[in-house]
């Protein structure tokens, strides 16, 4: 397969969310027009980010809704489950959890880590919260897909080594960080500070 | 100014975490080796980072941590601050509004809009949730510099819409849609679902 770059992954994501939503209005088939003007982008975008895998569509038909949302979650690793764990047990780590859209997608939280004695123990979301130095051991044990980093910036290189020694793959990051792995591990970052920052930058240099 | 891209922005954000991290461990100049190990980049990628925005630093003395910090705030517009407002008051604006990055670098919630006649007028950390007919009239009065939107996808258009038309040209943007803004906004969007997706598309193509 050809590399595909994330922002072509990202649009991938949101057309299946589109797609999903016509499915529950009952229309089955769909014109790269409509999946453009949903997606803020142009019917040649769309085509071209579904022709990197193989041809779909018939010319003047359409695509076939269940067909191509089939596809993209064949594409976007959906078909099956990830078993998730969640290190720093804080404010961010408690709203990600309770997310849906988390479970409904496959991505089950098996386990929450902390360090602080006062967490560890305590309910959440109907998962006990661990003690971080048992990770070792319960990874060990417990195959884990992803893991979501939530420590203090300055915890989360050193968790982030942890995870990739007990052979953590892919790894999503909410600390303040600039994260170093191996180059078979996949490490996306988001930092809510980073993206205003980036807004206060656009703002101040126009 | 030259065109800067976003992660070249992403990278100034960094650096500047670093440089206070720095000075307040009393160190009072640095390498660009030093901010390349921290950032995990090349020295050659910090030198040209900071390359675009004139000269910094003496060969072999290497920066002034206090004058590169106060430089990264004003090239990210942080010398001022910000009114922000957040339309959408549930788990993942709660999380944001109580995350103590956002006041240290001068991004002051004041107001928090929702829909719901349970979440209008109850107290949200100092803020009395009010209710988002008002949000034009509100704009009106309080000058607002940038918005994060955290409601559901099919609101989320409608509600930049109306931001946009109130004046506001910097968005904030957790729904997981795609959203359209004039040529003179800027929208940047966080989409936790998103991104794990991007993590489940790279374990499942490897």
């Amino acid at each position: 397969m050809r590399k595909i770059s994330d922002s072509t992954v990202r649009r991938l994501s949101l057309y299946l969310r589109f797609l999903e939503q016509f499915a529950a209005q009952g229309q089955t088939t769909i014109s790269s027009a409509e999946l453009a003007r949903r997606g803020g982008t142009t019917s040649a975008q769309v085509r071209k980010d579904l022709s990197f895998f193989g041809s779909f569509g018939k010319r003047g038909l359409g695509y076939s809704v269940p067909e191509l949302a089939a596809k993209m979650r064949d594409i976007l690793g959906l078909r099956r489950s990830y078993r998730v764990v969640l290190v720093g047990a804080g404010r961010i780590g408690g709203a990600l959890i309770q997310y849906p859209g988390l479970r409904q997608r496959g991505f089950n939280v098996g386990a929450i880590y902390d360090r602080d004695p006062k967490k560890i123990g305590s309910r959440w979301n109907g998962l006990v919260v661990r003690d971080v130095r048992h990770l070792e051991a319960d990874l060990a044990r417990e195959s884990t897909d992803i893991a979501i980093v939530v420590t203090p910036a300055e915890a989360a290189q050193d968790v982030v080594d942890r995870l990739v020694r007990a052979g953590v793959k892919a790894i999503l990051n909410f600390a303040p960080a600039q994260l170093t792995v191996p180059a078979d591990v996949v490490v996306k970052s988001v930092n809510m500070a980073l993206e205003l920052e980036t807004l206060s930058f656009a703002l101040a240099n126009r």
